[in-house]
């Protein structure tokens, strides 16, 4: 049984609680609020979210400059169909009255749905068990429903449950942080609030800008002896049950919860009536039964196994959360957070491409697939993004984004960072190499190459023969607006040789003619990418053997890191991004996270001088880095820093080191858990010329293992003390490089080394 | 006599006249609004102003770092003593409606007040002239007269003038343009609006959040034939007129406003009384006299004597403006728009150092001697800026402000141009060489020295012996956050520099005592600060043979200036800054006014080329370019450039070739036309040995002269075709540096080369 599980309330850790235990399933997220609400001084944010599903607001600035974007999306927090309160005999239950004598709080990762467990005994000596279970459907992605049992433990008697559906919902806001959205909002505005066919509860609701429509539709199952009377209040819709319950005999609410949205749907308010109408027919145990049957098979080629409970469990933990995080249907990505809080607005970053996207691409690369038709999807507003930033040409993702515009408000490390572009056009690439899916490429990965490789023409200029890029940010935010960041240039570089190389492709294949003229390609245009491409200059540090960031990193005043009180960090809190800026120190990784996507674009020893100079200089601000450095570690073969960066790693939300996952969890760092073994431990590259592993052992290790999908095979890979097990578990033979060598995989047969 | 003048009323260059015809004498700054007001669809900005008289308002971010400020201080636009309506015979006068006859706006700058005449025909065909006089006394800078004169010109009849003070104004607002401030604002609340003793309109007001209250207080001499009335409506105060008016004999109103402020004074209300009635005593022609007398002295010895009609009117212009947008109080300076627009909302930069300064300091040092005492006052103030941007010690002074702490809301182009720091050191130096003042030195110059050189001793690093300061801006704003900025690292140099020979030479008069102890100087820190001096890295480039901007300026794209579409200028309203800051190209000059600043630090050869590369990238959309190119264009000897830079510099207000001195004029450009003739025609420089003059003639001039005063000695300086005359004219023989030659100048012997 795979579970993450906690045994005490501490309101001081609420805020972590609710973003750990959320539900989700990639449309839907809930975060795990108690019930009954929070005390007044307790951190809580009540949201409830759709992945993609946004409003519009405003961007102020002190001074606007050209091309700065207007207006940004932001994730809206959804009608609210958490709440219930429970009375036992008059007296209403609360984590803050009475006394917790139990409390348990479990999610179970193999059954899909968490549960809340607790013994509570009121002011007045009552005891009631309570079990409180939630689960997002993963076959019925608009289903959520919430099931709310109570015991009488020490008594007989009346126990009322009132379950509400509340339409009137506000954004969370910090006003301080610059990682969460500026001020609190109400961005949906309910049109109908009413019971329908006597027992729903339906809340239509539209945002006030994006004029998009949600539909909300409530109904319960409920035991037998519960009499039912219905509610209005404003646009607050309670279901009230009232029972004369016995001691030690159950009752319970199994409340059913729809949503539906006009991104998705033509007709929301229909839609959701129809799907709740037939969902409440069958009972819980219907839904969870489909449940555990998806997560099996999931788990079943996703799972990496690990050495250590604890480390088992965040593995586990975050390739569940990005299961439950993941849109998959080409509208929406992965946001930062997830769908488990407001943090970043509920963008969409380069997370998705290069943090974990290669998760899906291994085990789910139909999950894969989806995130890139994403971003074929907002191609256009990547093209009209560019031309806002002055290129005549191509394609320029913006930084942080949900319908495809701009929603940065700090260029030098938001629009600045061209590298996403770059990170997008990697993906596709890693795509086409991993799945051999010509016709996707065709249809969709050409265009996206093709346009992104003019934006890098347009940005990159020519010197005596060689390509700079200049005025950008690479993945390090505390050095923003440099030339030829070493990373931008690589992503680069790739993009505009795959760019030509596809195109060669299609061509052998006579597939290349209508998207050469859709896109009115010359012949002369591949070329000059080509050209760039091999002329893409990438930096190299003579006197240190290193990779510098950029062209002014390594010129610049040098600090030492331990020098700084424990409590200037994260950096960026405590200090001027001028001052960032003038010193050689790194947010995260940024020439680390280059070497080991581009390993053929340098040699080992640079890599390894490379990554002892920054690892020195990182403070690992950024969620994004850790698992970097430990990929990059284990690259260069030292073992105990991979392992050691890996830790760091996973403890980010089951631990809260970074002290924020109360906003929600860090969605990037989950899939760069997975990539710390299967890219650092198993060295595993896809390349043209086919999958690459190097699997190595990290001190005192026993061993792991995971499969992996390549190029329409399931592969098994299992790394012991002694051998390296590769086995082809489905699919037509196929060669592999182990430790360089070429071998071949077939039938069942397994290879030992 | 020197007199603007426009013979036409056009609408749409209202806002331009109401900037260039404004009425201002250093404290208080009137625009010369029509005083009837205007139609809807005229341009107009109805403003009045006091010099560093604020209120502050919050800035907004859509991503706030640390460090932004998160207030700004805005000047205020305060109680509206404009409003006058005129009616005859029930007809009210506008210049919408009826016929304009004749139209006359004329400024005396030898007299020091303007005058506008009408001659207008109503709709029913009745004929009047009116005469308009507005004076800012320069002698009692509280005190603004307004005369207004009417006389029926065709008929006999009723003639009625209403004069208002109006409580409640407003601040102007553009969303759109960065140069101006965000969005419309009520910053004055009125405490109190009403007649005191019987006929002075009196309003007391507050700002909102700086708490700094204002008296405005007003009263009328009139005609005889007048009855008067007073009117009150809410927070208006109106004195009505009335007389029967005959043919050609004229009818008066003279508007006695007087303005104190609780920053100049304690007790505003009781003063401003005071004032008023000791003032309404005298006629308006009293204060004329005293008026003229004042610009008697100023013209004196301020006036520069230049070839052709346009441009000694411009230059007149120019200096005429500078006298009364000059603070003289310690606790104010000159802002960007002078006292005559609300653009850059009333802040201070480095434009009073660098560009209007050095007029003061030669031809008024006690107003130089303000000007500086202003930033001493304000260094408590750059000592808390430089703690917010990381610095341990030392001062830095914020980019804009009025007060002293920072209101750039885009650092970037904002605190990220820490040259100012610089350019502050170089007022102080600068008038130490001019005047000798040691006593000012030691009593506050030196401590702001020591403190400056205290932040580049911080921001600078030290590698293999040479200093290097990163991540700054220098004066070009179209290149932002860059390494080793020339201008910057020469300003460093200075001033790391002269905090160490300040010091020995309040040693060597046995002045160092107080000020060591007070500011806990070493030694050791004092040599450190001679070492960082002379090991500043200053950048040439071997290839080029000239001076790189900065480190990565000249591997940047080049750009053709001339493949830009006209309607693309200037440029910060049409590009993404990162699109900028990619190319070679410069708003404004940057190395070419290092050159001029510091000729010693390079060679002739190196300022040539340097000017003829930077030259070509320059679009000069910054009003503080032309003039300084003109000034290195005639140090290298290009005297036709040097003339033609210094023509486009001279038709910047005058012919609004920048479209926005609607805003407000420019000062900063009116220092650079007198520096073009002063410090470019003659070649004048301040350094440690002396004077230095290197007169040149432009193409076709028959001469130009001006005056001097040096180590308090006033020399006048004539250059004609045959000769260069010098003069000593006040003060004890001094020798002077002509064309690198000493020469001592005694008595009031001439000097003839």
């Amino acid at each position: 049984m795979r579970s993450i599980i906690i045994k005490e309330y501490l309101p001081s850790k609420n805020g972590w609680e609710e973003s750990i235990f959320h539900t989700a399933n990639g449309y839907l997220g809930i975060r795990a609020c108690p019930e009954e609400g929070v005390g007044d001084d307790v951190f809580s944010v009540r949201g409830s979210y759709i992945n993609g599903f946004y409003d519009i607001k405003d961007i102020s600035y002190g001074e606007k400059l050209y091309g700065f974007p207007e207006t940004a999306q932001t994730i809206v927090n959804i009608t609210d169909v958490q709440g219930i309160k429970l009375f036992i005999e008059g007296e209403e239950y609360s984590l803050n009255s009475g006394e917790i004598l139990k409390y348990e709080h479990e999610l179970f990762m193999d059954r899909g749905y968490q549960e809340k467990r607790i013994l509570w005994r009121s002011p007045l000596g009552k005891e009631v068990y309570i079990c409180v279970c939630r689960m997002a459907s993963l076959v019925q992605k608009h289903l959520f429903i919430l099931n709310y049992k109570v015991v009488p433990v020490n008594f007989s008697g009346e126990v009322t449950i009132k379950s509400s559906v509340v339409g009137d919902v506000e954004n969370f806001a910090s006003a301080d942080d610059p990682r969460l959205a500026g001020e609190a909002q109400s961005y949906l505005v309910v049109d109908e609030a009413d019971f329908v066919d006597d027992d729903i509860s339906l809340i239509l609701s539209s945002t006030k800008r994006s004029k998009l429509q949600l539909s909300c539709a409530v109904k319960h199952r409920h035991s037998k002896a519960f009499e039912v009377e219905y509610e209005k209040e404003g646009n607050i819709l309670t279901t009230v049950f009232t029972a004369s319950a016995k001691q030690n005999e159950a009752v319970y609410i199994c409340k059913y919860c729809v949503f539906v949205d006009s991104r998705h749907n033509d007709k929301p308010r229909e839609k959701s009536l129809e799907i709740l109408k037939d969902a409440i027919s069958h009972p819980m145990e219907c839904f969870m039964n489909k449940q555990q049957k998806y997560l099996d098979k999931f788990w079943d080629t996703s799972r990496v196994i690990v050495e250590g409970k604890k480390l088992q469990r965040s593995m586990d933990y975050g390739l569940y959360s990005l299961l439950c995080s993941a849109g998959q249907d080409g509208i929406s990505s992965v946001c930062a957070k997830g769908l488990s809080g407001e943090g970043y607005e509920g963008h969409y970053f380069w997370d998705t491409e290069i943090y974990i996207f290669p998760f899906f691409l291994l085990t789910n690369p139909e999950i894969a697939k989806e995130l890139l038709m994403y971003r074929y999807n907002i191609l256009p507003k990547a093209k009209e993004h560019a031309r806002i930033m002055g290129h005549d040409s191509g394609a320029l993702y913006a930084w942080r984004s949900i319908t495809g515009s701009e929603c940065s408000a700090y260029y030098p490390s938001g629009s600045a960072q061209y590298h996403l572009t770059g990170d997008v056009s990697h993906a596709f690439v890693q795509y086409y190499l991993a799945t051999g899916d010509i016709e996707f490429m065709q249809k969709y990965g050409a265009e996206v190459l093709i346009e992104t490789a003019r934006l890098w023409m347009d940005v990159s200029h020519e010197r005596e023969g060689v390509f700079y890029i200049d005025s950008v940010t690479g993945p390090d935010e505390y050095t923003c607006i440099v030339d030829n960041n070493y990373y931008t240039n690589c992503v680069a570089k790739e993009n505009l040789l795959w760019a030509y190389k596809i195109m060669e492709i299609l061509e052998e294949q006579g597939l290349d003619k209508n998207i050469k003229k859709k896109l009115n390609i010359s012949d002369k245009e591949l070329k000059s990418f080509k050209k760039a491409s091999d002329k893409m200059y990438l930096g190299y540090d003579e006197k240190l053997g290193i990779t510098p960031q950029d062209d002014s990193f390594l010129s610049k005043a040098k600090i030492d890191l331990s020098s700084i009180p424990e409590d200037k960090f994260p950096l960026l809190l405590n200090y001027h991004p001028l001052w960032l800026y003038r010193h050689q120190v790194c947010k995260q990784a940024d020439v680390v996270l280059a070497h080991s996507m581009f390993e053929d674009y340098t040699d080992k020893k640079t890599m390894e001088k490379s990554f002892l100079y920054y690892e020195k200089i990182t403070t690992h601000d950024s969620s994004l880095s850790s698992c970097a450095h430990s990929v990059l570690a284990s690259k260069i073969g030292d073992m105990k820093k991979a392992l050691s960066h890996m830790e760091s790693s996973s403890l980010i939300d089951l631990e809260d080191t970074h002290g924020n996952t109360r906003d929600g969890i860090h969605t990037a760092n989950m899939g760069g858990l997975y990539n710390c073994i299967v890219q650092g431990f198993a060295g595993l590259r896809i390349k043209e010329e086919g999958l690459y592993l190097n699997p190595q052992l990290p001190p005192k290790w026993d061993g792991y293992s995971f499969s992996l999908y390549f190029q329409g095979r399931l592969i098994s890979l299992k790394m012991t003390k002694k051998h390296v097990t590769l086995r082809l578990l489905d699919g037509e033979p196929i060669s592999v490089f182990l430790f360089g060598d070429k071998i071949k995989l077939k039938d069942k047969e397994r290879i030992l080394l």
